[in-house]
């Protein structure tokens, strides 16, 4: 490809309502463009990211088995009654009416469509198992599109769904996947840990994310640097400490602390470590209030906390109901002497010995609080948010902590849709079963968008080869040389003949032009043909990713080039 | 691919609601499942069809010089608003609103997105030209979506926009899509004729459409076998006939005729033929009431007749109306003084010396009417329907007639939408000006579905090797016989390592079956093994298109299928 004859669009300023960088980075560089909020126009070079991963997504859903089929976007709305949906996906879903003002929705997933599909199209155990994706535009009406192609209310995605006979038969589909996917993600060439994540309201058993590590990801992650544990912070775990459970317990009292309502002031005050105090939240749920109770110097999960609650929705209850069950504001508040509401109890609590809490009166604390003496629970069970430093709950290292960017996730989802839409098969002992399904997701646009997430500098994208929109340019230094013009001109037809992914910058620019234009996009390499190789035959080669500039001898790039790429497709 | 392993769903009855053949057979095949009125899900095998096409489509736009982008399927309302067509697209745009009830629909077409995009990005003439595509989901509520992929709501298109600095540029973009329709169409080796057609209500000076010749096909072409002059009936052309133009002008007399009111009974009771008499009929139009007249023997094309009324709208005038222009009803009318409306003859009527037409007064017809005598035409121009046996406008020889498919259309836009949109560039001589633009598209679905069109019979598809979702099958006979079952997964291994895509029908189903269904299916080359190929080591190659079956020698199967399938391509 010429530069003179591609539709190349940089620009020198951030466009001001971008705010994080892969969105100012494929926006400055010429790949996106925005046609309304968070709907983009993916330019020539940009699609060609998006192909390159498309086409490494399919290779490796093709060699697991995946049989790639093509569903609608519009979905009627009836599948949706069906599956109980349609009134609980809220505004996220974009509805329409047609002609006939029958309801249809645009598809932001296709579970009803691919379990109606397989529910009419299998019968039998010998159709099993059965891999299908599509690689679709979705639709999502978010509230607050933003940050470019990370949420977005159009967007690619490859979605996979697995049909099995049963439980057995879904832990292998699943394994495919989970490999594959990292299959995928290495060969994009980014950095990125696959995480156990919380599977919420979706149901299903089990589920992990695939997070590519950015700094400004915006999921933490935890993971164990001994093993191969890791997981999304929001379902975490961690090795209970029993550290602050030395000493025999005392006997409890009343402690004065006037105006003290926060762990560290009272931790100050007492002048105990705050392992040694307790917390105490109260929830609103839609199970009823719930008092939730973690050690001082821990955060409660909210998200394990629901799941233990069972509900669906939750938040902090306000001070009134707070002082309507306990007697006192928040800040003073214990689950001792509490009746009534359920009592979540953190497992590292009932390990403190002689605790600091609040004593459900206005201004005091009790101090020589111990669990099962001074208060139990309805559940005994982890409802805290683990963070770096934690012990590994595997091996007993120490974990550590970093950001992500959610690219793909796994799920098994179960019987959930096959039992709504009643997708059966009849097994080899005559019965019939319900079919057993997961569902594996990829986004194209988030890929390409993480990727620039990792891997930047101040002068623009560093594109892994695997996925750059070329793989090298070859900046002649002036087209007015005829001599830089024919040399350039020669190694761009070489490296072509090699089966490189070339683009050569034969416009009537400076070369100080070239060279940020070609920073910016992040062709992983730059040949530059100048001066001297025309005075002395050499060429000078530099790698976009640690701005190593090389000279080599004329005769030897295209080889060396070639080569080079090759290794690092 | 082992049919084993594969989705196949083939069905032997005829899907009920299948009117033709192509939507028969691609259901039957387990190509395509309706979700509901015309949308559609691929199945893995019509999938591969489709990707095939699109591959073919790609490279041929890659090297005409296309761009690949991709443009978002929810489009702004802003924008249809700008270009006019908001409120003129009628019911067939899918609207829709998104949380903040802001209008959007789907894309039907991209031409206000693309200008907006290229507005924008391109401001000099060195930026042009520039060819920009995508291969996207394009959406059209139907009044009548049916004939499976031929006339759908959902469907697949390529669609290119060409963008010119002037005329000339044009001209050289339209001939490159011109070339580049050829080579997409023969590669997938079908039967078709690139047609002049009627470039109707978008305006523009010039459109082909791409025909896929079938008898089923839905619009009638004209063409002519000793030139390449080939036309859309809509819009076809044909040497004035001066045949009847022999004789000296007679007297006018009235002829009573009671109850004739068509030509046949004319003619028939005045013993002249039907191209002496004079066909007279009036229309309603936006641009008002339009006596229209023709041979007799002729029809009128209304097509032709709106374009040079140069209205938007038309429709036959009822017979009040008649009756208040002509004083009498119609089969009695003429434009024998008539006033106060258009009269458009047709350019023959002319060169009818004599002729038989309507007094105006009921049953009564006028003798020796003769043009220019009797009568005179606001406009005399062409407003005939061309037929077989006419003569080409361009040279003379017969014209014939087919049916046929249109799957492709290139279309001359001009200016119309950079007008609107306001999309110019500043050229070498430093004025600004609009941009010229051409659009684009090829239906790649209605290629699939045209290609069955043409290409099956009563035992289902004729793919050509070129899309077919599979180029060769290999059926053992019986997977039971062991010995079978290893020469043919030899066979198959050896295939695929020739870089033939090929599929095996590993089930444990009779031969007749396998047979069957590879016939439905429509595979180009059908390998058997069977009792013979372990006895004799032979086996049979049969070619799906002529029926012809060969014994082979096992040894030499791989090389001469390999070889037969790459010249075939």
């Amino acid at each position: 490809m010429r530069v003179s004859q591609y539709m190349l669009s940089t620009l020198r300023e951030v466009p001001a309502e971008a705010e994080v960088v892969s969105h100012q980075l494929l926006v400055r560089a010429g790949m996106i463009r925005k046609l309304s909020a968070g709907v983009y126009t993916y330019l020539p070079l940009g699609w060609k990211v998006m192909q390159k991963i498309t086409n490494i997504v399919r290779e490796e859903m093709n060699r697991a088995g995946g049989q790639e089929i093509l569903m609608p976007i519009i979905q009627p709305a009836e599948l949706w009654q069906e599956s109980g949906r349609w009134n609980v996906y809220g505004d996220e879903l974009f509805r329409l009416k047609d002609r006939h003002q029958r309801d249809f929705c645009l598809g932001p997933t296709h579970e009803e469509i691919i379990t109606d599909l397989v529910r009419r199209e299998v019968s039998s155990y010998k159709q099993l198992p059965l891999l299908l994706y599509q690689i679709q535009s979705k639709f999502r009406d978010e509230r607050r599109p933003r940050f470019g192609l990370m949420r977005s209310r159009e967007f690619m995605m490859k979605d996979l769904y697995s049909f099995d006979r049963d439980e057995h038969g879904l832990d292998v589909s699943y394994k495919k996947m989970f490999d594959a996917y990292t299959n995928v993600f290495k060969r994009c060439g980014l950095t990125f840990r696959p995480v156990e994540a919380d599977s919420g309201a979706i149901g299903g058993s089990s589920t992990h994310e695939f997070m590519v590590l950015a700094n400004s990801g915006e999921a933490e992650i935890v993971f164990c640097s001994a093993c191969d544990y890791a997981a999304n912070v929001e379902r975490a775990e961690s090795l209970v400490e029993k550290k602050a459970a030395e000493e025999p317990a005392k006997e409890r009292e009343l402690l004065h602390t006037p105006g003290m309502h926060t762990i560290e002031q009272i931790s100050e005050f007492a002048k105990v470590p705050k392992e040694r105090t307790i917390k105490t939240l109260f929830y609103h749920t839609d199970k009823g209030l719930v008092c939730a109770v973690v050690r001082g110097d821990r955060d409660v999960n909210e998200i394990k906390l629901l799941n233990k609650v069972g509900g669906t929705e939750l938040r902090l209850a306000t001070d009134e109901e707070v002082v309507k069950v306990a007697g006192t504001r928040p800040g003073f508040v214990s689950p001792i002497g509490i009746t009534g509401v359920e009592i979540i109890v953190d497992e590292e609590v009932v390990h403190i010995s002689n605790a600091i809490a609040g004593a459900n009166q206005e201004d005091y604390h009790f101090i020589n609080v111990n669990y099962g003496r001074d208060f139990q629970a309805t559940q005994v069970t982890d409802i805290r948010t683990v963070k770096a430093g934690d012990r590994c709950p595997r091996c007993g290292a120490v974990l550590s902590s970093a950001r992500g960017i959610e690219v793909g996730q796994v799920f098994k989802l179960g019987t959930k849709y096959s039992a709504k839409l009643g997708a059966t098969y009849v097994d080899e002992d005559g019965q019939e079963k319900l079919i057993v399904m997961g569902c594996y997701g990829i986004g194209i646009g988030r890929t390409m968008a993480a990727s620039v997430e990792q891997n930047h500098d101040e002068k623009g994208i560093i594109w892994p080869v695997a996925i750059a929109p070329f793989e090298v340019i070859i900046v002649p230094a002036t087209m007015k040389d005829e001599k830089q013009a024919e040399i350039a001109e020669h190694l761009y037809q070489e490296l072509i003949k090699a089966g490189i992914d070339v683009i050569i910058d034969d416009r009537n620019e400076r070369a100080g032009v070239k060279f940020a234009d070609a920073d910016l996009i992040g062709y992983p390499y730059r040949i530059t043909v100048g001066k001297k190789t025309v005075s002395e035959n050499t060429v000078d080669l530099k790698t976009r990713a640690n701005g190593e500039e090389k000279t080599l001898p004329l005769p030897e790039v295209v080889e060396y080039v070639a080569r080079l790429v090759k290794e690092n497709r």
